[in-house]
């Protein structure tokens, strides 16, 4: 109990800045804090009126941030301002030495893991374009006949090299044995390729099915490993992990294979 | 002399690994080499068989790159293989302290200049979807009925959005008179938005004509600043500076405005 009270005292006071109810990009950095046991509040949906916070947030930042999510750290203080970054794969650099999800001493392992997640985060936005891939401010429905052409390269091309691409990563990582990118821990490129692949497999449930058997480390060591996570399994199964529904992940059986 | 011969013994061997004859996501990495006068080698355009090369390393990178632009660091050794990063703001985080194109000693401002550095390679991914909005594996003829519709949205709605975006953290950055996005020199996410902003000219030059006004420091004071920076002034009227042609920034006239 001493420990922990001291823990608490030393540890900056962390906010999630993101859009309220989704999972979205905000859910890389929650994987995160949740993997490891460190506090943190997820301003939108845990406070009353906490997205307003968050906008104001975001927009007297300096620099401002182009769009959620941001982290907030309290304690900080830049120029008079709130201590504001932005940008995931950013917000994740920023946190991994804290939290312990870089390997330690090891600095050129930080730009390894630092460039996988950033693939991933491509990923990641690659598949939102599909249901978007004219304008971000239009409804689906109104790009659904490009959207249905997108589908179609994303699935038969797209889903395949990024898939081949990470189980090429952890085949070449022999001492993570199919189940970390990059050494023999968990570091942030994995919580984070987890999830989109969850999403991936979310929105294009029967492209998955039908390629999974080719990347057996990426489908089984990999993806088995970050559910069975001690930590993140209770959060899985938490109400504070947010189901998918029409965020950047979006299951329109139309798009699918 | 002396000086300059102790400089090489002591820097390691830099080499780009990225496409030949386009400046491409390669020219963020030239620049900074460039505004910095640290010597490299870019290495498709300069050896002979020299793409076959970058195409080998990467591939044989642990990680393996994704995709080019990756960065080979001679001298360095990680498990075995050549040191190669890969991603292009995680090379250019990677090099920005080494070449001095962070404010020193303050770590939240690399932060800062890693987040604005990735909101502005956002904005050059945007502009080549714009001429492939449904598959990069096609022609843009294949699918210039969609790119239309996304021209639409991008020169009427995006591009507004992130030079507004840039002119407030220009505005908000007291200390760099306009001219710099964080404290008052030089830094990658500089180098960065100028190329960006010279490609969005170039391809879409009837919407920055119109819409630069409103922006004016981005507009005069920034874009106006790099191109007189003395190292950059005399790279850029170089015929090491590739000129933009077919590659992430293109200028279709049906695009524009």
């Amino acid at each position: 109990m001493a420990l922990r009270q001291k823990k608490q005292r030393t540890e900056p006071k962390y906010e999630l800045l993101y859009h309220p109810e989704i999972p979205g990009r905000g859910e890389y950095i929650r994987l995160v804090f949740e993997a490891t046991g460190i506090p943190y509040t997820d301003v939108s949906n845990q406070e009353k009126n906490g997205y307003q916070k968050v906008l104001n947030l975001i927009t007297e930042a300096n620099p401002p941030a182009f769009a959620p999510p941001a982290l907030l750290v309290h304690g900080g203080d830049y120029h008079g301002k709130p201590l504001v970054i932005s940008q995931t794969s950013n917000i994740l650099l920023y946190l991994g030495p804290k939290l312990g999800l870089v390997p330690e001493g090891d600095e050129i392992a930080k730009y390894h893991v630092n460039g996988l997640a950033m693939t991933a985060l491509d990923f990641c936005n690659e598949a939102h374009d599909v249901h978007h891939p004219i304008d971000i401010e239009q409804y689906y429905e109104q790009q659904k006949e490009e959207a249905m052409k997108k589908g179609k390269a994303f699935t038969k091309r797209r889903i395949p090299k990024f898939f081949g691409y990470f189980e090429t990563v952890l085949k070449a990582n022999k001492e993570g044995n199919g189940m970390y990118l990059v050494g023999k821990s968990l570091t942030y490129a994995d919580t984070t390729l987890w999830q989109v692949l969850e999403g991936i497999e979310f929105a294009f449930p029967k492209t998955v099915a039908k390629i999974s058997k080719t990347y057996p480390l990426l489908s089984s060591n990999f993806r088995q490993n970050i559910r069975e996570h001690k930590r993140l399994k209770e959060y899985l199964s938490s109400d504070r992990r947010l189901p998918f529904s029409m965020g950047i992940f979006r299951h329109y059986p139309e798009l699918d294979a």
